[in-house]
């Protein structure tokens, strides 16, 4: 049996890189434009997970976020089982954007919905259409965000029959502009704090969806003895962690860096441009669904860490001595997390001392 | 040969209503997460464009908007004609989020780019790449916002083959508080102002779509006797309407409420929930392209504007003193503008004189 990459999973990087280039260097280019309105954009924010401007009081964070293709699989398991798993669905499709714009310190305050369906049948569907309501509520629950409204085309001929393209924006504030994380302060000697995670999020979904073809039973497969299937905890709902960031400043902590671990895995604690050392020397426990994916689709521990999340979806860079109670601060809000390694001065590399990996700086390329 | 009607175009409101009250409802419901932060929605925003937040020294509005199938006009065209019409595209998508976000008094700061797309090949189209980036920088920079990124995914399964699905989402402030704009003192008295459109804009176009299907030439049907195809005169790109908004604000002059002419056409004028009567005692030259649908789709004037801007894609109603020197701010700026009727107290109607129409409180309901 061949090892599944991700390349087979059909997304060509090359094809989409030099368009991905030039947009970036487009929209730098654009900043000058906050000057007409007496404003002007958080440089070291270009290249982050969210995108800041200086207001005067404080700073304005926004991002756009699109789920991926995690709602296939929930259209897979409602065909298969009568079940619908869209409340989940809703909440992946929030925590994509929440989880990135709360990387650079910001409060989360509004949500807008973009729910693109193939045409309007996808709508007639109540039980469908109730529980992406009332998941999309209780996420923004969650957050302590306002949903604040959206868009609900039907687009025959774009968006393909019975599918639906699922996105969120997200604007927020860094208040104080204290709070702002975008690495000025990510140091040797920092502790890595890593937060738990409830599965495989949503990144990494279009390789198990591969992944699911080749097993016997398909999505139905049981992932352990007690007859887990392999399509319900795929579809786990993706950890919130803005309750975390929140809880936190309220705590007096302020993270020097953060980085949320989605595309490329692990290898997104290489995110800031910083020439630096990031040692791990705890890896917290693989869920069985991360574990179960490794093992079929023939994965070792270099592929696994460096394309999922393996259990720790979010990581904070903070001072060393503030460490133990950033978990303790996490635990409080139900969420795991570990005191999971240091940043040292040295090269630009992650190691991953438990397991002998490691990472260089070509690992990852998003500038 | 039959009238063509919005419903044959396709969407079928009567699937989608349901869920968008249930949407609205649980939106709504949000709103007191943001207490949590010591802040507060403007609940009159609820049903307008933009959401507002009130976040202390001056309100915060945001929004994301979808282009909707314009999309698949200029991939007609590309395929007829060989030229890429993306660029226009770009300045569509952004003209959706732009438009609307500054009818609540918004100064438009930051854009995010939403482009999904059906596959990663989709990308590798440099001309149609390259196009589409540089029409998204152009537009920013008339409306003087900054790019602050985006999203590009490849969902195969999800958004069609060789398509894209397009979205702006866009924050702003509306800054000093007192340019808030949701119709407080939209009053008996007010002149109504319309600013000129370029076309179609991006509303209306399933039905240019279904016409295009009946002509004998298709999208390369001339339009007039100079030649003009129907396809390339539909492409026009959408009116952006801040530089306008912004100078207005420069003048010393905040409307009391704004409409951005979008779906429903001049109905919109309807969308402020006051009962009050507005009276449209000049009608502004209706665009050839707007002219030719109307004929070939056998539609009267009732049926047009209901559906198509007609000319006219935005409405300021502003102090009746202020509406002369609105019109020469707008021209100033570039963009056509007429003093066009105003408002009367009486019943919730638009009476469009000129063409002796009249649409009653029942022909707009958005909320």
């Amino acid at each position: 049996m061949t090892p599944l990459t991700y390349e087979q999973a059909g997304v060509d990087y090359d094809k989409i890189d030099p368009l991905k280039v030039a947009a970036q260097r487009a929209a730098a280019s654009t900043a000058t434009q906050l000057a007409r309105h007496g404003f002007s954009e958080v440089q070291a924010s270009r290249g982050e997970s969210a995108y800041v401007v200086d207001v005067g009081p404080f700073y304005l964070a926004s991002i756009v976020e699109c789920l991926g293709s995690k709602a296939l699989v929930a259209d897979e398991m409602a065909r298969l089982t009568g079940t619908s798993h869209y409340a989940s669905i809703a909440q992946d499709t929030i925590a994509m954007a929440v989880n990135d714009l709360i990387t650079v310190g910001a409060t989360p305050l509004v949500v807008q919905a973009y729910w693109a369906a193939g045409g309007s049948d996808w709508f007639g569907d109540a039980a469908r259409s109730t529980a992406l309501v009332e998941g999309w509520k209780r996420a923004c629950e969650i957050c302590g965000v306002a949903w604040g409204g959206g868009e609900t085309p039907a687009l025959a001929g774009i968006v393909e029959a019975g599918r639906i393209d699922l996105a969120a924006s997200c604007t927020g504030i860094v208040n104080p502009k204290q709070r702002l994380s975008v690495g000025d302060a990510l140091a040797a000697g920092d502790a890595i704090v890593m937060l738990g995670s409830s599965g495989i999020h949503a990144n990494g979904v279009s390789l198990a969806r591969k992944l699911a073809e080749r097993l016997p039973q398909g999505w139905l497969t049981p992932i352990d003895e007690r007859g887990t299937r392999f399509g319900d905890v795929l579809l786990a709902p993706t950890t919130l962690y803005s309750p975390v960031t929140e809880a936190l400043w309220q705590a007096g902590i302020a993270p020097h860096y953060s980085a949320n671990i989605t595309g490329h895995g692990w290898r997104k604690l290489l995110r800031h441009p910083k020439a630096l050392t990031y040692r791990i020397t705890h890896v917290p426990p693989v869920p069985p669904v991360l574990a179960f994916i490794a093992e079929h689709a023939g994965h070792d521990a270099q592929e696994a860490y460096s394309t999922f999340n393996m259990g720790a979806g979010f990581a904070l860079f903070v001072a060393a001595g503030d460490a133990q109670r950033c978990v303790d601060v996490a635990r409080a809000q139900g969420i795991e997390a570990w005191v999971a390694g240091r940043v040292d001065a040295g090269p630009k590399q992650l190691l991953i001392e438990p397991l002998s990996l490691r990472f260089g700086d070509e690992a990852l390329q998003l500038r």
